[in-house]
């Protein structure tokens, strides 16, 4: 339930990320291609990993005069240029609004800050549900409107909620998940259904700190700077690839508590910056590193 | 209506701000003032500004145990310390929740970060009421439980409309007004009713682009860094004495569009963080500039 | 006098910096003109401004292989690609190690840290002159082993002055002039004779502060956070294209003195990373705007 | 050898640096016995740490005046305040100019930075030599005027070589080293001779990235921000108490040599503002970390 729709300029674009082994023309090749075809280019990012010799495009054009039906532009590209040139590539188009799952624990910052701004109409995205395994922020989620599922987990039945919960997902038709300061790890087998696309904020500036209680281990250890990360999940606990981090200053005079509620306002907005990059489609996942397009 | 109250230490506590000349001896003099009458110290800072030769001073201590009663240390403190020091003093008590009333118009960003805080029992707050001169915020302070005060501003009606409203915060007993992107300029005789009492967010890194569209004016100067100002409103635009600031990078990729939206969470941070300040009786002001202590 | 020069990998590189209205493949015909002609691009960056529809670019390629001969790039390069889309351009080839002076008054932190990257080879420019109003950082130079030239201005010289300081430019073959703490105004006349090719460093964060001692004004006016910023000289005072700023934070106990101080690290190290950027050749000016790539 | 020495304001003054466990009119008692004894204190911090009940205190105050000898002031002290109160406790005169030895390998920027503050006059602080285990950079040392000797270091004769170093430290009269990326580590037995009086900077955030090669581990795990962190060197490598930490945001586009590259501005930065910190005498360490007061 969104209150406070803004008006949105809403043509229909289409979006390719693409990398590949580096070599000459492959910008030529794709800007040829779209321009012959009548895609009005409107974003074109490109970067080269010059060590790994690796290609990056994020490459955006309006749909509309565009000489190939929306739906043969996938099976054209591969054909004419993803092939010949060994490609990974995707392609989004924006009548498609991506479906976002929450899951939360006890802790409320990042779901209000989340809640606000999709309420506020901030980002192009669905909320059907918010999944948790503590009941502490179900009148949140009824305040806005969106439905709040509790599934309690213990070790006995964690694979089974799991389990439960995946369907949960596929049923509302998911897109991709946040975790907004859920307090579990995920097994891998959970992310393996949604690969790149589970979005996860760590209270500390990884890699110094990952696991439990950062911001004591931060205390304990006298730093200077506290910080919060926002990556995308992979069986590694802490150790996938890295979206957004922030930092802000502390002292002496910092108290582990003060040095968690400064924490906390840096973790709302590295988890929520990290959800726009990704509702985007401004993110190219390669070798567990992320290139961020502006 | 908070849903989320933390559970909270609330042992009974006094806080002292004082200002006067410096000259020797005046911290030993309070210091001992407060451990002769067996005044437990949990916090005590103090600065002294050596080019205009001013004390500042904030001590809070556990009101249990200390000899003088609490409705007569001010009494006290007064004859027997501020009086021959020439000290301007405040006292404030603890078990005094203070009130709040917020002014918005039609960006729901602050408020939503100012109502997420409260209802997660961030903040030692009462927010009893939101004063609007735009319907558009209604629901949200609906969906929220407080209640809304629509108060359409003309150039005929303004003078009549702070009255009013002014009614409504002395019925309510509110302390200090926060404008979270409120949209028009209060007038002297209103500022006057709650001097250092009004906080304001600004949209840039004052001084720079004071008043109108400052995201167009920075976008328009090309600057690399963009910022947000809180500060208590005075007679002068945007010219009160500064509470916080905070700053983001941007660079010619950014439209004003993108200013405006890094800009939003630059705003509604720097101002619940100058709320959070207020409410810790951590700020003094002196010759339009503040002393914040940590 | 370099004593610590590093290896270089000195291949023959040739830069092309484009801007030109905005028009469906120009990217492609650009990489285009490259690619048939045997350049192996090695960098590549492009911007559009959506707003004033203008294109930017920056390419860069190994001369090693390429087709046409380096005298002559530019006379095709403008009859083919330039003209029909109406590009402003400029070509630099990497052989061409491009010559500084530098303008002193008599605060040395620039001028050290200039020296020292200048010593230590971490840039790419020959030195030959330093230029001041003030005789007190000779030694300095000499130091460093570079010759200094002093030129006492006074409102009757000072037109004469920069005629002669103008002559001694031009028997060096100087190429850009940073002005590292320069404290005079230079005329408008010797600003024309070297166009986005004055750097100059203000102790303030523009458009806060222009004009004579900020960090007083920053003082009285309370801020929480001091800047610097590096800017081309325009004929409009500390008003020129913004290259880089940066700030650091400061509170109540921060004396004049301090932000000073604080300061310094600041100015230096803003203004080096401007000088680096030009060096680069990574900044395109346009409107009194600096797109400066990555 | 300086050449560019301000004109200082040199009144003769006295700098206590206080721990003890905290109780009751601590703060009262130490001004007061400076009060009574006519010491007109210039400038005070205090902090407790209210977890570990351990009070910190800081006090400068001019010897002029004051009531006991510059002599027995330790002996008055630690009668009178330290013992009833259980004080560890340092006094420092500003007539005493601490004397300073770098120690450096290879890399230029930290020894540039750190010598031409010296030269500038920047710090209060002697600099008769630097130390290296190469001869790289026996040239800037000369054209600074400073002694330089070279002590290579193998695993065979390390010992032997610090020892050696010890004794030209302590002929020196050495009261403090600065690691000016010496990329060596240093042994127990040395360090013990300098109880945190062996400032090092690592170029990472730490604990992120400790030991070897950070830039290169922080590319590989594609980290968003990169850091540079200063402090007192004990037994533990990388592991002793931070003072100073800064960060600079870095992207996919950086490589290894531009992270590198980035990180000499924050590593020089952060070493020098450490070593001023330590000049200033406003660094306590306790539990093996530092309270920096302001």
């Amino acid at each position: 339930m969104k209150t406070i729709k803004p008006l949105r300029d809403k043509k229909d674009m289409a979006t390719l990320l693409i990398h590949c082994p580096d070599k000459q023309g492959i910008l030529a090749t794709v800007t040829e291609f779209l321009n012959q075809n009548k895609g009005n280019i409107i974003y074109l990012g490109q970067h080269v990993d010059r060590q790994e010799k690796i290609f990056y495009m994020r490459v955006e054009w309006e749909l509309d005069g565009f000489s190939i039906p929306k739906e043969k532009i996938g099976d054209y590209f591969e054909t004419l240029i993803a092939v010949p040139l060994q490609m990974e590539w995707k392609i989004y188009f924006s009548n498609h609004v991506p479906r976002m799952a929450l899951f939360v624990s006890k802790m409320p910052h990042c779901l209000f800050d989340i809640l606000s701004r999709y309420t506020a109409g901030e980002w192009d995205v669905e909320l059907p549900i918010i999944i948790s395994n503590h009941e502490t922020l179900k009148p949140v989620a009824e305040r806005f409107g969106i439905d709040f599922y509790y599934f309690p987990i213990t070790n006995e039945n964690k694979a089974e909620q799991e389990v439960a919960e995946l369907e949960l997902l596929k049923e509302n038709n998911i897109d991709f998940v946040v975790l907004a300061r859920y307090m579990q790890i995920l097994s891998k087998d959970f992310v393996q259904n949604y690969p790149n696309n589970v979005i996860n904020i760590h209270h500390s500036f990884l890699p110094a700190f990952a696991g439990a209680k950062p911001y004591h281990a931060a205390h304990e250890r006298g730093v200077k700077i506290i910080g919060a990360t926002s990556h995308y999940v992979t069986s590694e606990l802490d150790g996938g690839p890295i979206i957004v981090q922030d930092v802000t200053r502390c002292s002496h005079v910092d108290t582990v508590q003060n040095l968690i509620r400064k924490g906390r306002d840096l973790e709302k907005i590295v988890l929520s910056q990290a959800v726009y990059k990704h509702l985007q489609r401004k993110i190219l996942v390669y070798n567990n590193r992320t290139v961020v397009f502006n």
